[in-house]
């Protein structure tokens, strides 16, 4: 893509159901920057931000955010919590500690699939994150209908603010950018995996070679060893072409002992 | 946890079967640190670098690290790839662009998958990661039985360092920290969800309240409203706690009507 239809196509985007990102109090202009990076790294495109420390716009959060920000809708700045979930009907708040509150807690990745119910039925959600040291008050948790948690190392759980809210953007992201994949793929460019009968002409073949080469010592051996070599070659699953280099490494190999 | 059993669970998972995380010349140390931060935040505890720019150790890599690499152990540093992978069994590359080359590409969540098989099986793997502008070279790449990239956002999808350090090592972790959890919970603290009885009980007593009240103006539309009003609350999981106290609204707001 160039930078034209990079922009067409993250416009595009931040015109389709999301959720928002309410970043509360934020000290630190590299970690707005660096959010802004991740949500966007993840097609999440509009943030909100309460009372940042250092005001806005941040030179510092332009500089991290590595031309997210410019991609963006512009970043809404709130003074109270209340003002920037007025308009969200359904609230996560992350948070790392248990809270005595009867709400329910979910994981990043249930979260994500909650979120994504909602954005189908037409449904604003926005996540909540609190500030670098302290994390989300309770006062700001009350408007939280849920609570996420992420599954982490319970020895060393703090995340950074930027790397929190990059994991629940990238599990928005695995519903948006890789459903209906499997996850795995094996890219042959030009060619295509071998057809069956491609693999039995070309074992055939060397079979015949290891034979002239005296390769195998006793009929009893052979059965065993051939089907083993057999399924080592047809375990790397060869394309059409890599049969043929195939072919030509016998041809150049078995030069001395098929001419005998 | 204390400090030391902090550093006890970290030393135990340590010993663990687990991916190597390996980064090949990375430039900035504060990449290192926060590398290591999301590492240990997912329970990866093995970390070796090739050829850092800056040279090990690195001060800025430790204060980035927020007390990662005191909880795990030694830093490996190599000359080369081919030095740091040697006793690799299963390497992984992670990579943006498509390359030209017959390797399986997986997501990061079904690599995951497969780096816990190995590691049930006592194979050793290990994930490459390259410099922070070039990414891996070929020559790197051509260890690697396996490419990685990641879905995300075709129009802005380059990762910092550290944050793919962080996607990779967070889905190890949601296979070792959240295996076998729904991912939801209804956290009730020393009460419990209410049983249907007393539910009954206390709803068929709002009823009762809201009849003598004179709420409901037809019999035509008592049944639906009663309805609704009943699914509304089933709605919100009352615990028996909640309605206990929902018990002593009633009997404050029906003062005035029940005693007529």
């Amino acid at each position: 893509m160039n930078d034209l239809e990079r922009k067409e196509f993250c416009t595009d985007l931040s015109t389709q159901p999301q959720p928002i990102i309410i970043l509360i109090a934020p000290q630190m202009g590299e970690n707005i920057g660096t959010a802004t990076r991740a949500m966007l790294n993840c097609g999440l495109c509009h943030l909100r931000v309460v009372s940042p420390r250092d005001g806005w716009p941040n030179d510092r959060a332009i500089a991290t955010s590595s031309g997210a920000l410019e991609l963006m809708p512009e970043v809404k700045i709130f003074d109270s919590t209340a003002e920037a979930v007025a308009d969200c009907q359904v609230v996560y708040a992350t948070t790392a500690r248990a809270r005595d509150l009867v709400k329910p807690v979910m994981s990043a990745r249930y979260a994500a699939l909650d979120m994504k119910s909602h954005a189908a039925a037409g449904i604003q959600t926005a996540i909540l994150f609190g500030p670098e040291r302290a994390g989300l008050s309770n006062d700001d948790i009350d408007y939280a209908h849920h609570l996420i948690t992420i599954p982490l190392n319970p020895a060393f759980s703090s995340l950074n603010l930027a790397q929190a809210v990059l994991l629940l953007s990238y599990e928005w992201a695995q519903l948006k950018f890789a459903e209906g994949e499997s996850g795995y793929a094996l890219p042959t460019g030009k060619s295509h995996p071998a057809p069956a009968g491609e693999f039995d002409h070309f074992f055939n073949r060397l079979d015949a070679s290891l034979i002239t080469a005296q390769f195998y010592r006793t009929p009893e051996l052979k059965e065993t060893t051939t089907r083993n070599l057999r399924a080592f070659l047809q375990r790397a699953q060869p394309t059409s072409q890599e049969i043929n280099t195939l072919h030509g490494v016998i041809t150049a190999l078995a030069k001395g002992t098929d001419s005998k």
